[in-house]
């Protein structure tokens, strides 16, 4: 009865929200995905980046020739020449839903390997993200604004900024590779496929383009992470389990004190929500060592949290468990008094993809009774109603299998393309939306046991496993035998 | 100093105008460039096609969600099942710039190898034309409705159509080939590029998908043509080469006469279009055998013309063999009484080009000294102005190579795609700007010395010479393969 909504990365909205409250629920759950506290927004500096920043004129319409699509945004690209020669590589990430910056933070495998290549590295903006907002502080305004945020708008803003980059450095002849995590590698894999003549290769780590209509089992998702509590511990998993039947017995009053919520909670709900996300997001971010992606936390994150639960007393609550589980991600720093669950902030400009998930990023899922979460079912309907409330807008649900592929995408990739890396750790939920074998000699798929969501795009460290430096090698193997053969290619030409 | 135009086709946006008037010519040529005669109407009397008629609902823009563009139309389409059986390939026609059903009248090879392949026919109507008009009557009102006038709309159209199609005949694992001449060809050849997971192979047939930014030399058109009168005569050559000059010198009311204007001219360069018109349209549908694609012509209809031209006693003017030649184009059945120079009507509704000229079809052309028409260089400046006093936009000269490919596309394809066929034949100017050469083992070209405009479209006759015999045989051969090769893997998995 109850629905789930198509999600994604940091912005998951959460079908908890659905699930616990009532009336407006169904509509107001969206934007309450994003469990980030404002509070971390001082200790989250933006450390300096090694890049240039630029801006380029793009339409704010490729696909029509009405005049108001006519208009000109600026969008945001970091560009790097440090380690390039002329004619030598040029490496492209196709920015995803976020600001640029903290992707190109937290990709600095991209700047690892540059002087190896002597490639040219460049970080594009997504438009309606960070500074590249087409209608300036109107951008989210309404339909008619954020209509021209989406995925293939993308893409082609990427061809025509990476021509012209080309032609201002009068080097055409370079070799173009896109590299994205996420959303990101789904843009870069899609890129490869619909502008092969502009990019080469493709390294897509992370990229669920399995996760549309019913390519994808629907329950693999929350089913996945469920699994990495229970690879660590089953008591683990069996607590966080039974924890949502304890919190459902509580007022909100007892839940704003059990959640050291900074303000008295509205709903109970929202602590579900915000506990939910901190598994997730934690088993997204599983990381072999110390990192700081979506916040700061220790080496294997899953296993600590499952060690606080273990830990705990006998006889300890279910819920107070949890919590302290939780807490690791929100406050491994240690700083936090309260929390802002009902308040959270967005510090990485991730909304839009709320929109996004609206219109064509509809990605369905359920929750399992095998899970450790409530379960749950899916309603398209739901999710139509929610949107059109939202947004006045009604999603084109098949519109991303029909535009990119959809079942028996790999067979079409296996005969038609060439060139695609897709990288994934089986850490990461979102993995089970990836491609997962090879597909053929040069569409792979690296797949990682430990790996947690684009850990290979990390910058390398000293306590990196042995696994995550093979899988990064192997990569760079790959991508030099690409651009060895495009050289050999043109030279024959 | 003068510009030419972007040009395509039946629509050609003639350069003569520029060239010879003076004023507002600049702006006013573009919509003159179709010379097709309203008395001519009666006579095309439709023929009864052995399809049924459909309409599908289509959202009016499927790259942005902006509220308007989810205004839905209707778009008609003629689809045949007689000979199709259930999981059976289903053959496309990728509609182009006109009627569909004149399409579907010209080609008749579709029909002629149906049987052979069990298919079922599908000739899908391109936006903007015949009665697939998004806004109804105000379709083509401003850029405000034009601006969804474009190929990467009418290909999505095409891939949302076919999708739902398959499912509603529950034969989901139906191959699809998509066919496609002149501008349909393009689009054919397009849209297995960048839905290699809806089509298995495309037969594009005089596709000049290299007619952009600076791939072909922009004088081959015209070049071409002059070729094409040279090869049969070059005394014919010769005297359409003199004859404007004969015209320049001439009053509107010596033009009328001269002419048979219905009436009185207003300039005498709309002679000059008219005339070019017929050299050119007749070079294009030079075809083996007597046809009516355009405008009934006898077989070879270039000889034909130069032995009138030829005939003429020494002494004779060249404008006055210049029009008779011409007249066997406008008036081969003899009914005309007097030509409709410039009230030309559009018969086959094919008025939309000028507008896909003025955004993203920019093709630059222009005529040099060795031609037979009146030299010509080209200036995008020109070409901008025009279009911007004419509709209010600005075309995206580079758009179609960034979305499509330009400069180097053969080696994108050889490595990138598979299954296309490029077929041209050299007689029609449009070759110059198609692919002549065999791209990869499954991107082949066929090409015929003594082809037309997509004469391997049409239906077989008794008449039809041996090379085109063969050509279609060789193309039946290459379908056989890509659908025999399509069941081996489908039933491999």
């Amino acid at each position: 009865m109850a629905s789930s909504s198509s999600s994604f990365f940091f912005s998951l909205l959460f079908i908890f929200a659905v699930f616990s409250a009532v009336g407006e629920s169904k509509t107001s759950y969206f934007p309450g995905g994003i469990n980030l506290q404002a509070s971390l927004k001082k200790q989250s500096a933006k450390p300096k980046l090694p890049y240039e920043v630029q801006y380029f004129p793009q339409v704010v319409d490729h696909f029509s020739f009405i005049p108001s699509g006519y208009k000109i945004f600026y969008q945001k690209y970091l560009i790097n020449k440090d380690y390039w020669h002329k004619g030598g590589p040029i490496f492209v990430y196709t920015g995803n839903e976020g600001d640029i910056d903290w992707f190109a933070a937290n990709t600095g495998f991209m700047l690892d390997i540059a002087p190896k290549f002597h490639a040219l590295l460049l970080f594009i903006e997504h438009r309606f993200y960070g500074e590249s907002l087409p209608f300036g502080k109107q951008s989210y305004k309404s339909a008619k604004t954020l209509g021209y945020l989406n995925s293939q708008q993308a893409l082609a803003d990427y061809a025509i900024l990476i021509r012209s980059l080309k032609q201002n450095l009068s080097s055409e002849a370079s070799p173009v590779v896109v590299f994205g995590g996420s959303y990101g590698g789904m843009l870069a894999a899609w890129f490869r496929l619909k502008y092969p003549h502009v990019a080469i290769g493709a390294l897509a780590s992370s990229a669920p383009i399995l996760q549309f209509d019913n390519i994808t089992p629907w329950s693999s998702f929350y089913d996945a992470v469920s699994q990495d509590f229970k690879d660590v511990s089953l008591n683990c998993y069996e607590v966080i389990k039974g924890s949502w039947s304890e919190l459902d017995g509580l007022s909100t009053a007892e839940a704003t004190k059990i959640f050291r919520a900074c303000k008295d909670l509205k709903f109970v709900y929202s602590a579900k929500d915000w506990l939910s996300s901190a598994f997730v997001y934690t088993a997204m971010v599983n990381y072999a060592t110390e990192a700081n992606f979506m916040k700061p936390l220790p080496a294997y994150p899953v296993e600590k949290m499952c060690k606080i639960i273990d830990g705990f007393p006998a006889g300890a609550s279910k819920i107070s468990r949890a919590f302290a589980a939780a807490s690791l991600y929100y406050n491994y720093s240690g700083t936090q008094k309260c929390f802002h669950i009902e308040d959270e902030s967005d510090d990485h400009g991730l909304h839009g993809w709320d929109w996004q998930a609206c219109t064509e990023m509809v990605m369905p899922m359920v929750v399992s009774e095998e899970s450790m979460f409530p379960p749950s079912s899916y309603s398209y309907e739901d999710t139509e109603r929610s949107c059109q409330r939202m947004y006045g807008v009604k999603p084109r649900p098949h519109w991303i299998t029909t535009e990119f592929g959809g079942n028996g995408i790999e067979q079409v990739l296996k005969r038609f393309g060439s060139n695609i890396i897709f990288s994934n750790g089986m850490q990461d939920p979102w993995s089970r939306g990836g491609v997962l074998k090879n597909i053929s000699d040069s569409i792979v798929a690296l797949v990682t046991e430990k790996g947690a969501h684009h850990a290979d795009f990390r910058s390398a460290t000293k306590n990196d496993p042995d696994w995550l430096i093979h899988q990064r090698e192997k990569e760079v193997d790959i991508l030099q035998k690409w651009i060895g053969e495009y050289y050999r290619d043109i030279n024959q030409n």
